[in-house]
């Protein structure tokens, strides 16, 4: 077993060549969802590969239907063979005017306490918490010329835009792709100090509901009154998904939502949670979802339906007293346990549909989405990657849940077969998807430095 | 008394030239809300002041804060003397795409059974209806040296966008403007052959409403359950405005309505109004207002809340799971009889302000209205104008009520103390604030017609 310290060492040593590496990557404009970014995203994956053939992976761009797969074999190692996976896109980046500075010229920014961080679209999500794996991975190899573990890893392009490409490109490449466990790097530590391993993740549903009324616009001062108007009939129908108590009340939405184990409970308990605190860095206050549930069950344990956009009618400076011809909604709907994709999408258009007034009808277009997953603690892997954790962060690492869903898990399991081990070192406060992301220099340096014990543990 | 025969063969043989002045003046694109077209808009003014200049009229064109006035006297007249007012401007033409045509390059179209219209933007809302009585004055002097009546006309330029500039210019020049009564060309006809006077209009009252939650837009993986969104808090807001029968349920917003009368019923329900087709007109078959009262009384008499418009979140392409920041909405009421605008935006805002959940706060912007207006019709003007309408149609004119608000009536009686006589030509079907608006021709000719004989009666 190759020793770890002189690994930790070239680590430090190396650090800033790592932050400017992390920075080339941070510049490209890999909005995965906006076609007019699609070079930019090839751009990024071969910016990639060229990085992991310099480290001696062997190393393609693979097409896909939509933005490419990076995938880099190492396998020479003894040890067990992990598959790593991370995403190279981004979110798109507006409402620019709210960013400090521009969003693709990363910046290392000191605090007043003197701790620093990474500003920049991709910063946390996922850019710099893949390249604290490629770091670990190369400081593995210029150490001592090869890795722990047999290490495949494969970064996709696509996950901020429904990841339409991943599935096929899995079932093609099972054999290549299969590996004991996936290593996954996007998800949060528990806090600024205490490491974390995500066990549970929501499953994630979308849809786009336009309801459809007067064939033109009407002048609210002839029809106001008589006609049907599609904005408060939308309103009406959306307002009535959730009842007093916040739970959600489409038919069978329900269905496959089982209770939290007492031990998982009592553990979350444990962890001193304080929704004040996780609200207030957003300016808000109190927990506004089911109010028969504590705030950490209603971000990780509870299903959601959500209205992440609204539109309809003039909508642009002064007034125009029209009565619309439509109007829209983008909703979206968070999943656990075992609740079923196809059968809530169902509900839930036959929900609206129960609800439309006369003279109005709905539409619908559906978003891919992933179904909730749990993973199996028993497996031993788990327990070594938490002690690995512990060791560099001088502090018990935790078994927590996570609000977001992240639907490679669950192809994984259902395509390939593999569990996943979740270690990130992202932040509550990065912002991911909103304006000025940013990523701890500590996440990017002890990251890199956790992933090394990670592979050592997992050697063993 | 000159002779009415020669002024409206006049009319007749002028025809192509009348629609060619009209043509001139359709193809300014005075758009008064966008300041864009402030330049237009003064164009079109200048063109009108020349025209009118060019019949004999003392004109000038008058600076205001915002868009100009036109103000033209001819005054030399024995018969009482009448304030005429119209506006030059017009609506935006957004969404351009539903255009048939260019909007500003109007066209006379004919129809397979041999009748024309005139389409363009203003063509009924207002410049073909103002021509209309120019067209009139015009004949007049060519004919007869002079008019029967004196004769000021007002021609503003925001109407469709606030007026805020109407109010101080009535009252600078209250003596010059002050007549025996006000005639306006802003309304329609019952039907295609059956002209009317309007003698009861709602008013109207606009807000803008902002719902702010969280101090940046969250992700709905990590927050989703446990933060404000501040859609489905507006949107839950703004279903409670109305109950299950169609009816406002902001506190005290019927105080100051009143029935009508029977007489006044009983002649509206002998209109034979056929709401299926007046709704079927816009792709619509059933009345959806307050299920207590007919189409008729939800378009004339009854007051209305609408939602104009709402945005919030996300609303580009694809999808992006975000609990927003804020969301918004644009709401006006069409009023009826008494109610009072200061107490309903107060009782709307409460409304709101007293739904909102923790964490959430409201913002409000106010846009100017008018009440609502019922003219008195013991003043022998209705009936002898009615009689001049009768006259020219061929068929019994009818007193109706309009659904929409036009302030200025309520202007000339507030502040000039002047009724207004509300004679125009307008369809239902003529999709003023719409694309593809039109004017009929008979309309246009027919009603340069009619004022010919409604200014003879009234100078009897």
């Amino acid at each position: 077993m190759p020793d770890l310290s002189p690994v930790l060492d070239h680590l430090d040593s190396d650090r800033e060549r790592a932050l400017a590496r992390l920075f080339e990557l941070l510049r490209f404009r890999s909005i995965s969802t906006d076609p007019a970014y699609d070079g930019e995203c090839r751009a990024a994956a071969e910016w990639l590969a060229a990085d992991l053939t310099g480290i001696g992976a062997d190393t393609r761009v693979a097409p896909t239907q939509g933005h490419p797969m990076v995938v880099a074999n190492d396998l020479t190692a003894d040890g067990p063979h992990l598959l790593f996976y991370g995403h190279y896109d981004v979110q798109p980046v507006a409402p620019l005017e709210l960013w400090d500075a521009d969003p693709f010229d990363p910046r290392v920014v000191t605090r007043d306490d003197g701790s620093q961080y990474l500003s920049g679209r991709g910063a946390a999500d996922d850019k710099g918490q893949l390249m604290t794996f490629v770091e670990a991975c190369r400081a593995y190899k210029a150490t001592h010329g090869k890795l722990p573990c047999k290490i495949t890893i494969l970064l996709e392009g696509e996950e901020e835009s429904g990841g339409a490409s991943l599935p096929p490109f899995l079932e093609a490449n099972r054999d290549e792709l299969t590996a004991s466990i996936a290593l996954i790097c996007d998800t949060g530590m528990w806090n600024a100090s205490t490491p974390a391993i995500t066990t549970m993740l929501r499953g994630n549903l979308a849809e786009q509901v336009t309801i459809h009324a007067a064939s033109r616009d009407l002048h609210s001062g002839m029809y106001g009154g008589a006609a049907a108007n599609p904005i408060p009939v939308l309103t009406r129908i959306l307002a009535d998904m959730h009842d007093d108590s916040g739970r959600v009340t489409i038919p069978e939405f329900y269905e496959g939502v089982s209770k939290i184990s007492g031990n998982l409970k009592a553990q979350w308990d444990g962890l001193g949670f304080d929704a004040g605190e996780f609200l207030g860095e957003a300016g808000l206050a109190l927990p506004a979802g089911e109010t028969a549930y504590t705030a950490l069950e209603q971000i990780w344990a509870r299903p959601t339906a959500e209205v992440n956009g609204i539109w309809g009618g003039y909508t642009g400076a002064g007034f125009k007293t029209v009565i619309a011809a439509e109007a829209h909604a983008k909703v979206s709907f968070r999943l656990v346990g075992d609740q079923d994709q196809d059968a809530i999408r169902a509900a839930f258009r036959q929900f609206i549909t129960d609800r439309l007034p006369s003279d109005c009808r709905a539409e619908f277009v559906a978003r891919s989405g992933g179904k909730a997953t749990v993973m199996p603690l028993s497996d031993p892997a788990f327990e070594k990657a938490r002690q690995a954790l512990s060791d560099e962060w001088g502090v018990e690492a935790a078994f927590i849940g996570c609000g977001g869903s992240i639907p490679v898990v669950g192809f994984f399991k259902s395509l390939l077969g593999m569990d996943s081990l979740l270690i990130g070192f992202g932040l509550d406060d990065d912002c991911i998807h909103s304006p000025n992301e940013k990523y701890e220099m500590a996440s990017f340096t002890k990251g890199a430095r956790s992933w090394v014990r990670v592979l050592d543990a997992l050697a063993k």
